[in-house]
């Protein structure tokens, strides 16, 4: 196997080559990424806070648990799903400023998935008698993510960022990292719609069980949630591996500074 | 953008280039596609006979259920699986061989898909008093599921196999379509995992309710059922896009035959 390396510098001129198709692909991947990744944290907002009676902290854990979805989304979802689409969306600035802006939304994530976390845990061992914790589909899926999740913030952290110290020596290095860094991303970006979908049945199936069936109005609000957050999974993968977005991407690791 | 087009004769003897670590790869990608599917698919029989009370038809909807869960993993886990994998593991028979047998695989799966629905739909409208359809998140995804794979066999046994009759005229189109026939099909099998999930997800919730977090044991079964169906959709994502498997793929709608 031999790999063809391409070190060469961007010329921001080559933007005007892309055609008309090229321009609309790049604008609706911007215009339904906006609309699908604020659009499932602006709904869980509203299914939690219209049927599940808002938010509180340890001193009422069931409105605890409202905090697990909304911050998982807002963590998993939204703010990893800009991260992941920056690299598509951001033509014309510096790479390592969007190295920089990834690596910063996806540190945004961190707190929420935090919270999100503990707002689970507490609501199940404050809760009267206390829940087991761990024991459903949903949540070993939930723990891998969160486990891929925080390997790839370490790994990428030090690889992208950290090596830049000694720019010329880890070019190599860097570069060959940059598909398996991309591949775990999305992977652990698919994790999180599969965390999501099944803790949102979970949900739903503990609220209103048999009546899920009469088409209750939670129930169409939970599974149109789900199907903008599955719709959100499509989009960034397709994004992530779309030839025209990618373009340059394999530069990002060799361009100087 | 400039499109490179490959088209030149498979030598056989470049197998002999792949490297040690090539061929481990190769192994496990097969080894462990064949414990995951078939496992998979083994598990859920289990789970039905063991704990549902294995199957029947009309004349017991309850027990026509249980067709439904092992069908659609036979469908779209096992058969679709290994047939997606095809094009990576048979690396010394002729293209069109393997064409054929990724089409008589999938045309296997239609049978599964449509008893495996019928039997779900059945099971809702036979029951006293009859249950509503497609309300759940689980029936959303798995419509999209149906409906996608329906589109996919139609249009690739169009392109792939019938445009054969004028091969040379066909070429450029069919090349051109392999790339989104492949992106296509991922997205329909990672779907149907999607779908998996959430149905067993639900089922749990139906049947243990508040016992799920008991640890019951056949919460456990179904855990692992869903763990492994997850760790299928890694396995079939990663060795459809690994360069290593990848190889002459792209060669395939191009070679005589
Ligand atoms: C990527 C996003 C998510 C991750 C990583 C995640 C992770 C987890 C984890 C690890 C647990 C186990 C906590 C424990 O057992 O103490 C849990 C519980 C739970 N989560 Fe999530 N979650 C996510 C999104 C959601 C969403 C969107 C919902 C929708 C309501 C949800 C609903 C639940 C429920 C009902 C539980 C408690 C029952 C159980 O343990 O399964 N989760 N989650
Ligand atoms: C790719 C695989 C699957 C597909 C495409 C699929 C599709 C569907 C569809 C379309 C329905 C709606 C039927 C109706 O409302 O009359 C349904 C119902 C159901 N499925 Fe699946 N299914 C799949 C796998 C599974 C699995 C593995 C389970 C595990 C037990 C499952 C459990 C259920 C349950 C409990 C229902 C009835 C409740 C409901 O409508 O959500 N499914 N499925």
């Amino acid at each position: 196997m031999t790999t063809v390396k391409v070190v060469c510098h961007r010329h921001y001129e080559d933007e005007n080559e892309w055609s008309c198709g090229n321009w609309l692909e790049y604008t609706l991947v911007i215009v339904l990424a906006t609309i699908l990744l604020l659009g499932s944290l602006g709904l869980t907002l509203f299914w939690v806070i219209n049927y599940h009676g808002g938010f509180a902290w340890q001193e009422d854990p069931k409105k605890q648990f409202n905090l697990h979805p909304v911050l998982m989304v807002a963590g998993f979802i939204t703010f990893s799903g800009f991260s992941i689409l920056l690299y598509r969306i951001c033509r014309c600035c510096r790479r390592i400023y969007v190295k920089l802006l990834h690596t910063i939304f996806h540190a945004l994530a961190i707190p929420c998935v935090a919270l999100g976390f503990l707002a689970v845990l507490d609501s199940h061992n404050l809760a009267n008698p206390p829940i087991a914790n761990f024991y459903s589909l949903h949540s070993w899926i939930g723990l891998v993510t969160m486990g891929l999740f925080a390997i790839q913030f370490v790994f990428g952290f030090f690889s992208f960022l950290i090596l830049l110290c000694c720019e010329g020596a880890t070019a190599g290095f860097r570069s060959a990292m940059v598909p398996i860094h991309a591949s775990f991303g999305l992977t652990t970006f698919m994790l999180a719609i599969a965390a999501c979908v099944t803790g949102l049945t979970e949900k739903v199936m503990f609220k209103l069980g048999e009546d899920y069936s009469h088409w209750k109005e939670e129930g169409i609000v939970v599974n149109v949630l789900g199907a903008i957050l599955i719709a959100a999974g499509i989009l960034v993968s397709f994004a992530v591996r779309s030839p025209t977005l990618k373009g340059d991407a394999r530069l990002s690791v060799t361009e100087r500074l």
